[in-house]
């Protein structure tokens, strides 16, 4: 066990070794982009999906659905370029709803961010694998399996930890954003070379007429292209100094290339009068049909699962963050602050990477179902830290208050509105779903709270005298298994630290009570034995019942103490040939052998086997 | 959880509700002859397949296979008579062999009966599916898990205990007793109304010329209609008084009714010319062919696959109790000898019911695939049990000895020719799977005897001093996760027993260990705190570490005992939220601190928290 885990995650990490590796623009870039730019991958594909159900009437609305979608980015970029320059120190949205806001706000934030970076996760896997599956279609009908194989890589390599990992990770970024890039301009010069294709007019499947809540719902799927744009307000301090400045730069750089690749994707596909039909992905048909089969439309197909697989990781280099800080502040379990041995929140890793398997196999490897319950968590987080931002202005009252405040004002308001077209237009699809698992997750987190906060008030020491009563001299109980040497060290041990000590033995089956007894007798004739009959064979029962009988009749305010002789073998797995009696009873007397302001002793005296 | 159980289960039942009720010939044959005559519904199957891969030609050999078959079955049914009169209190083949041959050969027939009752259970339930899926072809292809689903009832019924269920039990079996008794009359009176039909000249695939192999292999296969004859034989102490006459009488009426049932059924399909073909046995074929498709067709058919899913239990009651033995002379793990709550060995029957879902399931529930792994196992035993009987006769050497050691000796010979023929005949169609597992099985015997056998002597009083020194004062050794009230009563219970205490706190991150230090010493004065760095965030290895620095500086021939804090919950669910430490620690402790002739001693002090 130790070794195969040593072989995949390597050797622990001393505590000192935590990089504090600071990033420029050009790695900064390819650290919190790809979760945006790779939305392309799945946002136009939503987009003409949405639209193709009115026919060529829909598509023609494509490049305006577009539009109005990368109006939305400008006004979430600006907002979000206030807020960096406002929290230098990490202007996640849980921190500043928080805040702002108040505890409530904040952790509304904090569930629909935590669903977010779980539906990034899925939808990028699976996405990527269906570019994959474009360019190769015999393995179409293996998608989960691949999806899950690529899962448990990404899982191994952060569980691995990604310290060192760093500049490699800019490779894919910079090989999607180049290939994309050529693959643009190349498509320009065709449409200034060619006649654009109409949409075919036969559509597959019956054609709707054209209406508003078809355009709504098209619009409601595409705003999946914003999600990730906050990645980069998330992790203003691990940028160079001056943090907030590089973080600004990278955040614009960033906004722009992804309105670029947006919108010309969309644009050359709406020119070629591009079609989504099944086992293929839109991307996959636009640079089909502008490289042919020729090696570079494997290239483009390539560069974007590579791109899709670096998002999924942003996933996995959040989402156990915020769990982490959550725990801090006791609202998960704390397990998933603990750093591992690699130096990661290896607990969030695997909960996260749980949690996306699962989503994976239910919805069987398909983004297009996914993806209604997507955006909704990122949307809400957007509104949330806006709104958070306008309290803060008005709160705040420096120079110029009023823009701002105006500014973050607009981004909540475009933002909630998209909130409530996403949860509205796609509701049955699967919004409900991610409108049931949010409230849930908040409820989660204060039933953690509450018994956190229950337990740190137990443990408080405020109110205790500095000196105790000496502990009363306690009687002692042990159980035993027959008379065997296995029980004479603890008889011994309990006789030097107390004077009041009786064995007691289950009797399962009838007669065997008084051949112990006789031997008992032989050798231990001062201790009393007593011998409780047991008619339904179970041990525990009549011990317990015995424990509780024998605190009433001594009177003495406090409960006996119970000696445990117990077996132990050499090797772990031969305890199987035994009944593993020692742990049940201790079971037994943590969980059911309690009252209210007593005291509990315990004593294990283990009588090593060997088995040489 | 425990809700369930008692719906599923019935609630336990006190020792003293053992029944010792006991049979007559009637019941008597109820319950131990269903594996014995259920097994027409493979073996004429399986004898017919065979043939059939020499055509018509191979066919014609049914009925003197079927002859041979039951030759051997008077011979065996004589050779246990002799064996019940000699063994009244229980002729097992385990204990016949191990009685006159020696440990070895018994624990050799031991092993071969529990894997022949393991393919009993899933031949039984595979084939009485498969009678059931013949009559209604709908079923077929859920074959498997209609399988799991009636082991699993047979299961549930077997946990509860079948005490009571004992005259239920006769119904299906006179049912399927007359049913095919009214079956094979009118099969009779329609044989002397009309001709016969030959058999098909054309066979679904290739025809091979008739060789001796093939009758071997066909002969191998159908002598699996003679397991469960010795089922008697392992159940004479039920019988009423006087035992051996009654279970006699029994075993004589189950040959003869079986002999009967077994020819008759073969020649009529012989005389009707019918062929096994896909998705129907043989037995549902001569079936149909007789009733046509009558309501009569589906009595037969339900009727079969009720005595099966009787046949399985037989399997039930027979497995646990050769376990339990087996247990009690310490070959097997010592819970298998345990009665459950209702007073049936509950981890023998999980064993089997686990066992033989894999067999279903990797044998895709089909009992063709099964069966040559079947029949050595029962063989064996018998072989085994016969040779033991042989040398019975020659030691006692009472009046007639030497006829009854040649009815024996005659019975070891023919069963043992079977055993070399199976093993030979169907070796490469599975043959050897059992070949392998038996030896394996003994093997495993032998290891967990020498296990039991090496404690024994461990635990053994033999040459202790009736006088041990007294214990000397320990040195106690107290982990600590900070200062609060959940450590107060273990410092005060520890000083109540020894003035040599230290506390130990392990330092996960740094700089907290001051803070910790600080605080207990405003609260502890007294008592030493050793503050120990974990660069790599391991709480349990510096702490084992640092025992083992302190017992070698400390040098007094003994380890420092170990108090534990440790922190309950009120539900054990909560638990979750907090690190499982106390048990981890004491994991390792048990498992990764042991020294030789050195004594351990851990105490643990609950700290009970509330949640209201």
């Amino acid at each position: 066990m130790y070794r195969l885990r040593t072989l995949l995650l390597g050797s622990p990490l001393p505590t000192a070794g935590l990089s504090h590796e600071k990033l420029g623009k050009f790695k900064g870039l390819a650290t919190f982009s790809p979760d945006a730019l790779s939305s392309i991958a799945y946002a136009n594909q939503e987009i003409f999906l949405g639209l193709a159900v009115a026919g060529s009437a829909g598509l023609g609305y494509t490049f305006t659905l577009g539009l109005i979608i990368t109006a939305i980015l400008i006004v979430v970029a600006i907002s979000y370029l206030q807020t960096i320059h406002e929290y230098p120190s990490g202007a996640g949205s849980y921190i500043v709803a928080k805040a702002n806001l108040g505890d409530f706000p904040g952790l509304v934030a904090a569930a629909a961010l935590m669903m977010d970076y779980l539906l990034v996760a899925a939808v990028s896997l699976t996405a990527g694998v269906e570019a994959l599956a474009s360019a190769f279609p015999v393995i179409w009908p293996y998608r989960i399996a691949i999806a899950l194989l690529l899962l448990a890589f990404i899982t191994i390599l952060n569980m691995r930890g990604l310290q060192e990992t760093g500049a490699v990770m800019s490779i894919p970024v910079y090989f999607f954003i180049g290939s994309f890039l050529i693959m643009i301009i190349f498509g320009l010069f065709r449409l200034f070379t060619s006649a654009p294709i109409p949409f075919p007019t036969t559509m597959p499947g019956p054609v709707q007429p054209l209406s508003i809540f078809i355009l709504l719902r098209a619009f409601a799927s595409g705003s999946t292209a914003l999600t990730g744009v906050e990645a980069i307000s998330n992790g203003v301090p691990a940028f160079k100094k001056p943090e907030s400045k590089n973080a600004g730069i990278t955040l614009i750089v960033m906004s722009i290339l992804m309105g670029f690749l947006f919108l010309s994707t969309l644009g050359l596909s709406k020119y070629f009068g591009i079609v989504a039909v099944a086992d293929e992905t839109i991307l996959s048909a636009l640079s089909r049909q502008l490289f042919d089969n020729s090696i570079l439309y494997y290239v483009i197909q390539i560069s974007t699962l590579a791109m899709l697989a670096v998002a999924a990781n942003t996933a996995f280099a959040d989402f156990p963050r915020i769990a982490a800080i959550l725990a801090g502040d006791r609202y998960l379990p704390s397990q998933l602050k603990a750093l591992g041995d690699r130096l990661v929140f290896a607990n969030g890793n695997l909960l996260l990477a749980a949690a996306t398997a699962v989503l994976i196999i239910i919805f069987r490897g398909d983004s297009h179902s996914l993806i209604p319950l997507f955006a909704i968590g990122a949307f809400l987080a957007f509104t949330l830290s806006q709104a958070g931002m306008v309290r803060h202005w008005i709160r705040k009252k420096t120079k110029g208050w009023r823009t701002k405040a105006f500014i973050n004002g607009l981004g909540t308001f475009t933002t909630g509105t998209v909130v409530v077209i996403v949860g509205v237009g796609k509701f049955i699809q699967g919004a409900w779903i991610t409108l049931i698992i949010i409230p849930l997750t908040i409820w989660l987190f204060l039933v953690i709270h509450r018994h956190y906060e229950k337990i740190a008030q137990q443990l408080s020491l405020k109110g205790l005298p500095p000196e105790l009563k000496p502990y009363p001299k306690l009687r002692f109980v042990m159980p035993i298994s027959g008379v065997h040497r296995g029980i004479f060290h603890a008889v011994d041990f309990a006789r030097s630290i107390s004077k009041n000590l009786i064995a007691i033995y289950v009797e399962v089956e009838p007669g065997t009570g008084e051949k112990v007894r006789k031997k008992w007798e032989e050798w231990f004739p001062d201790i009393a034995l007593k011998i409780v009959p047991s008619p339904y064979r179970s041990i525990i029962g009549p011990f317990i019942d015995f424990l509780d009988r024998y605190d009433v009749e001594a009177n003495d305010g406090q409960l006996a103490g119970v000696i445990l002789p117990e077996f132990v073998t050499e090797g772990f797995w031969s305890n199987i040939l035994h009944n593993q009696l020692a742990w049940l009873i201790k079971f037994a007397l943590l969980y059911r052998r309690r009252k209210k302001g007593y005291q509990q002793v315990i004593v294990d005296v283990p009588f090593h086997l060997r088995e040489d």
